[in-house]
């Protein structure tokens, strides 16, 4: 591929980048017990190495000091609970099946000439995260796991934290042998990520871990593919058959259990149907948890407490106890609110009525679809998909909640006995059988 | 109905784009029998409309007299013989298996709380392609099979005749009834197609056929991924192990069986240690298929007539008779080769050796590999797929020869009996499930 001319005193960055394309074909060709290997060797060394880790944390969490909120201190910094945490994870990650390798499909073309679709790792993969000591462990480790290369770019209030890290991982370089130089590049500022975004050549994936305006920067500003979701504005719909009590609870859990992240609930539609019966009992349980109202008309018809909700509020994602609430006429409005409105992240119905649970879940255009169930469930974890890599709300490659697999793709690998295509065309062509295997 | 988008002012396309969007929600939910009904529809009116079709083609062709080669002309020409294809193409894309709907995981997550990992449609694909009045019919039929709708920009040459196909499908919407509107629209010129291109809340997915100069055009202008390919520089390697005589015939049938397409190999690389045997008997066979090779100075040393192969030669897509020889020594210097300078599009190893075989296989990263047969068996359609939607070198999505099932993502649907998330955490947690079912 060519792209357009670049400043020459890139070159530093383009050739460190080339270096990890380069190291990322051996690294994919690496066998899963190798891989496996690094991960148990990372554990060990971890526990072993601690200490200076520890201290580089300590001088990170000095240097935030009297800067950074306490709850953003608190995630900056480093315990021995949250280094066991940390080494358990590096464990379960190595349990998990082996992601590489595994045949999607074999296909007998002809006979002795048979194909598979193979997964293999992406290549190389371009991740920038928040400030917290244990996303870079997490991290390294789906990488082994999925023999991706990576460049990674952590938040500068961890990045004492990141490079004591990084000591220990080319500790465990030196002890496996078989890690090629180059498969894990951390850098320190954002100028050279940004950098990185003009070389698709080399990178295959931005994964970036943040803000929704990080998200939104990072994916206006590159060819490379960027998974991850901007906003979460979920929604719960309670269609006219829903069962009150249940609706309620739903509704609740969706928007008070963690208000702050992606898979809360920041709207509420309500069937003209059941709206006067459900309001009101809503309105209690709701009032008891702290959540506040901002209504419709159609609402504050039924609650003259709520506040007005504005056109605005409808693609609002408030990440606090906020609540907008709109009266609609059935499942069809409520899904075309869901469409125009919605961030295509996770939407749930509460309903009785198969028909209606059916149309919302076919019709809704988003990753993750649920029918009585909290939004809250979106989640990789919860999913069972024994990582979380993100969840996506691109429309190819990966969608919803993201696992190891979404760090894979396929390729085709054909075995033949010396066949020509020239055999299978034109007159008295062989023809291909296509039996699957 | 299908209009085509109005070329005057920004806001036209930007509101047609967002009426087909709109479109799109309808048209994923269609059941599979609405749309093998339309597909059906479609073959009878094209042949009861034909005529008008024909007409409209001939208007191109007299246009394109004179201005276009022979070659062109042939290509954009429609006769009775090319309709009974297309409507058998048609026909034979409404038998294959719906894409949609298929479930790929399941998994209990707790007792009522089933996870489902869905196909979907994509939304809405835009595609531009070549001035062959068969491609329009043939996407048209993709997408309704695919429940993506379409927005599609057809060569210039083909203006009469794929307007006078947009009027065959509109008679096929009156028919059906429930195609929504704006469901496939067709746009006339490049600067609405690159006006398109801005829009990524709009489109999801750009396909284009053409020259790798377009396809490179348009991957760097805009942030939708965009599937395709530029070149096609494709490697056989002939390892020191291989059965000369096989060698021979693979590498003769990828260079010669169809010069002109993706697939065919453009570089031939030799393991020193068959180099003295195979070359010669190489040359003689090669000659007599018109073959002209560029060796390296150690292919020149044992084919004296070769002419000189410069670096330029070892990143060439020639698309023609000469292919450029290289002798290497062997298959981690071949595997170093292909993937520096190849296109990671398709790239065969001959060999009797199962040890050179896997690694090549493992190694190489390119969308097909290939041990012991031709480069261009890398098709859709020998590899079984059903339709070809195109050939990818993306590493994200689909990758090789795609299929139906390029075109479609999946969504997450879980069905729930009221489940709150503050149930599954903290003390007393209930566990997950996690069973596959």
């Amino acid at each position: 591929m060519t792209h357009a001319v670049r400043n020459d005193a890139d070159s530093g960055t383009r050739e460190a980048l080339a270096q990890t394309k380069e190291a990322s074909y051996a690294f994919r060709a690496l066998e899963a017990s190798v891989r496996n290997r690094a991960l148990e060797a990372l554990a060990r060394r971890i526990e072993a190495d601690r200490a200076d880790w520890l201290a580089a944390n300590r001088q990170d969490r000095d240097a935030a000091e009297g800067r950074l909120r306490p709850s953003l201190l608190a995630r900056l910094k480093l315990d021995e609970s949250k280094i066991r945490h940390i080494v358990q994870g590096v464990r379960d990650i190595a349990a998990l099946p082996d992601p590489i390798g595994r045949v999607l499909e074999r296909t007998r073309l002809d006979d002795g000439l048979i194909l598979e679709k193979v997964t293999v790792p992406l290549g190389v993969i371009a991740m920038v995260f928040e400030s917290r000591p244990d996303v870079l462990p997490q991290i390294l480790s789906l990488a082994l796991k999925s023999g991706n290369a990576v460049v990674l770019k952590g938040g500068r209030e961890t990045l004492a934290s990141n490079h004591a890290f990084m000591r220990i991982v080319e500790k465990v370089e030196d002890e496996v042998g078989e890690l090629p130089a180059g498969w894990a590049r951390l850098i320190d500022t954002r100028e050279d990520f940004h950098e990185l975004l003009r070389y698709p050549e080399y990178i295959d994936l931005v994964i970036p871990r943040g803000s929704n305006a990080l998200v939104r920067e990072i994916s206006e500003s590159t060819q490379i593919p960027v998974l991850g979701h901007t906003e979460g504005v979920c929604h719960v719909y309670v269609d006219g058959a829903a069962d009150v009590g249940r609706a309620i609870k739903v509704a609740v859990d969706a928007k008070v259990q963690y208000p702050a992240v992606c898979n809360a609930a920041e709207t509420l539609l309500v069937d003209d149907a059941i709206a006067a019966r459900f309001l009101p009992e809503f309105e209690t349980a709701a009032g008891a948890r702290g959540i506040e109202i901002r209504g419709c008309p159609r609402t504050r018809a039924i609650l003259p407490g709520a506040e007005p909700a504005s056109e605005e509020d409808w693609r609002a994602e408030y990440l606090d106890l906020r609540l907008s609430v709109r009266v609609v006429d059935g499942v069809d409005a409520a899904i075309d609110h869901v469409n125009r409105y919605g961030s295509h992240h996770t939407d749930t119905i509460v309903t009785e009525d198969a028909g209606a649970r059916e149309s919302f879940v076919s019709r809704v255009d988003s990753a993750t679809v649920i029918a009585n169930a909290s939004t809250r469930f979106s989640d990789g974890f919860r999913f069972g998909l024994g990582a979380e890599v993100g969840i996506s709300t691109l429309r190819t490659h990966a969608r919803g909640p993201v696992g190891l697999e979404g760090l894979t793709i396929y390729k085709y690998v054909l075995r033949g006995a010396g066949q020509v295509v020239a055999d299978y065309v034109g007159e008295n062509a062989r023809p291909f059988v296509h039996e699957k295997l």
